[in-house]
């Protein structure tokens, strides 16, 4: 038995694919009312074992984008076998398909396939697609129920997947791995010019968030201390465009004056010190953002 | 010693009391301050092995009705012995009730008795329900203080109960069954009108829930794709009046167009498809806002 | 073995330095994106087993004062060994040094040392404090980037001090147990006038509270019942002035009159019964507000 057991453990850190009884919710739901907290009810019925936590509920209402974007930006950072569960969902009731995507970092992703998965599949690798087979995946008693997949399906899949009370192949029949991607600039550096996407911004503080790495800016080349001529577009409108200094850490810039630096993903970014530089300027994000950087 | 954890065992599932360490909190004191984590604090303190969930903060100040409902939304979804603890109180320190109510789902729900219960009450039935002995169920050291209740005693007496520290007995002295209730109209057919009342908006949607249930709607009778005549009152005054189509899922619908659809509780609820309909037509909800249907 | 296990369990809790396995965090981060999401993933990639909770994450940014004051109203409420987390951090990425106090009390606060340690120290007393040596405690992969210290050495150090990956020694070089603080008016009795400052808002209500505890407006001598003369001043300007009444409970004010009472920390506080004092009189917080009270 223990013997056997040592097998299973082996093997499945070998596949990476140990559930690890953590379950994340995004959604755009809000926590006004009682959905985000159903959602946690129906997946402590499965399990009172499993570890429930929150990535946001405050998802820009339909706003797939930023779905997209905030598992982007917290997936690597959690231990393998974790499973999301993120509910954008404008399409609700019309025949988007359900998924769990595993990715090739053994984090799962229980979701409509709307265009959520678009940076995480391009960011972790897509190992395997599956379609949630809502006949035997769904609240038992919720058949009636037209509109609250993110309760009866998504909920209750991700925790029965993270419960182990069903394995991966349980969830249903295997895709391709071509999730649903929405369009956007991606980051290039051509001709002496960085292009990119400002996928978010950093809302508390209004900073503005572009998708270009450190990598890219080291290459154009440029480094900290550097001038460098920032453009911002809206489609072809010209929002933004100034010369601004790169630093290290704010502390280096006079409080108010903008400045270029490096979030916590190592992107480039703008922002005014102490201030709300997205306020300032008018600007937001989206796959219809674009950015510019000269030296 | 393990034919009588058995036995207890036994007991604890034919009677369905067994609590299961998790604890619900709802108040309406938002998140920005450090209420809500004082009273996670004393819970944890109690036994560091309960499992803290949240239902809602955001209940409007002083919105007994809000609070109500949202129990009335999610209680149902949680497993038995889970315990909710409600804390929207604005007869604080005067002589209203504390107790802890054990529904006939297997429930608990630890709240000042002034209508919170009005809805779980009928929804899930009253096993029994008890009276806080303040004396015995308060955070030691408290007694000087006369405002937080919802620490001291509310808290506290939801982990010990939680976490087995107390037994239900062990709350305080048993009252009759009935809890203080909140009037309002319920759902009813008669002569072919469907009435019923606004309990809740979706309010991250704004969409307008009513509390009529879709067996009455089917006695009407009414089926997707049929226009309904839907007016809206609050106390007498005709706030909307429309016909709008039943649809089963949002995309069966224009965008921009009013629609009538179930919603995750399965009642009759109306929406802007794409839009917020309680803004467009300054409807709320609350024990005084009326719904009437017909076909 | 087993011997060994007692002897080590029975110095820490003769030392009160054992870590229970919960980690509260605080920020300034709001939980619209996905900052504290990540920071979470990081604690739980050094051990699942860890009780993640939030203390408030809608600290007014870059308010230290605010930061200091959360911590002070919330974290004697929790057990021994809880490791408390407070990211609200101008001065990121400048010198300020990187901290983990261990309170007389025997909680752990990771935190910069800019002034959030202010009412801790005072109130639970500073047993020891360590500056955080980040050549060894930081998230392995993250020394390019300059700008998430809550991600990659609060969150991370914390996780690893709560799940005792290290001890409290390994945290780094021991410091003099002087915190920076920040000051504020004392609260005191001195020739028949109370004075005293207004740490905090009661945000959610409105209510104004001071640092002035009930023994202090004992000794005035006051007491339930008695009006009392309050004036609120912001540095020299004078705010507020008016005769108000002490009550028990707000159960026993007019609706609508403003009353004196002891909040749950029991201090003197000033309200509006069922209103909001703070938006009335336009009255907030800090350091610079002052309080006096006169029979």
């Amino acid at each position: 038995m223990r013997f056997l057991l040592l097998l299973v453990g082996l093997s499945l850190s070998l596949t990476g694919r140990a559930q690890n009884g953590v379950v994340v919710f995004q959604t755009d739901f809000g926590l006004k009312d009682g959905a985000v907290a159903a959602m946690k009810g129906v997946a402590l019925g499965v399990s009172t074992d499993l570890k429930l936590y929150d990535l946001t509920h405050e998802i820009p209402a339909y706003n797939i984008w930023d779905a997209a974007y905030r598992l982007y930006q917290t997936a690597s950072y959690y231990p393998k076998g974790t499973v999301f569960v993120s509910v954008c969902d404008p399409g609700v009731g019309t025949n988007r398909r359900s998924v769990v995507m595993l990715s090739e970092s053994g984090h799962y992703f229980v979701t409509p396939d709307n265009g959520t998965l678009t940076l995480v599949a391009e960011q972790l690798g897509v190992r395997e697609l599956r379609q949630i087979d809502e006949t035997t995946n769904r609240l038992p008693g919720s058949q009636a129920s037209y509109t609250f997949h993110g309760r009866d399906v998504y909920a209750y899949t991700a925790a029965r997947l993270a419960a182990k009370a069903i394995s991966y192949e349980q969830v249903g029949p295997k895709l391709t791995n071509e999730v649903v991607r929405l369009p956007y600039q991606k980051a290039e550096l051509s001709k002496g010019v960085l292009k990119g996407n400002i996928p978010a911004l950093d809302v508390q503080y209004g900073n503005v968030w572009t998708n270009i790495p450190k990598e890219l800016v080291d290459q154009l080349p440029a480094k900290a201390g550097q001038k460098l001529n920032v453009q911002i577009f809206q489609g072809n409108r010209l929002v933004y465009s100034k010369a601004v200094t790169l630093v290290n850490t704010f502390g280096e810039a006079a409080v108010g004056s903008d400045v270029a630096y490096f979030n916590s993903l190592l992107n480039f970014s703008v922002a005014i010190n102490m201030g709300d530089f997205a306020k300032t300027y008018n600007v937001t994000s989206g796959a219809d953002w674009r950015v510019t950087v000269k030296p």
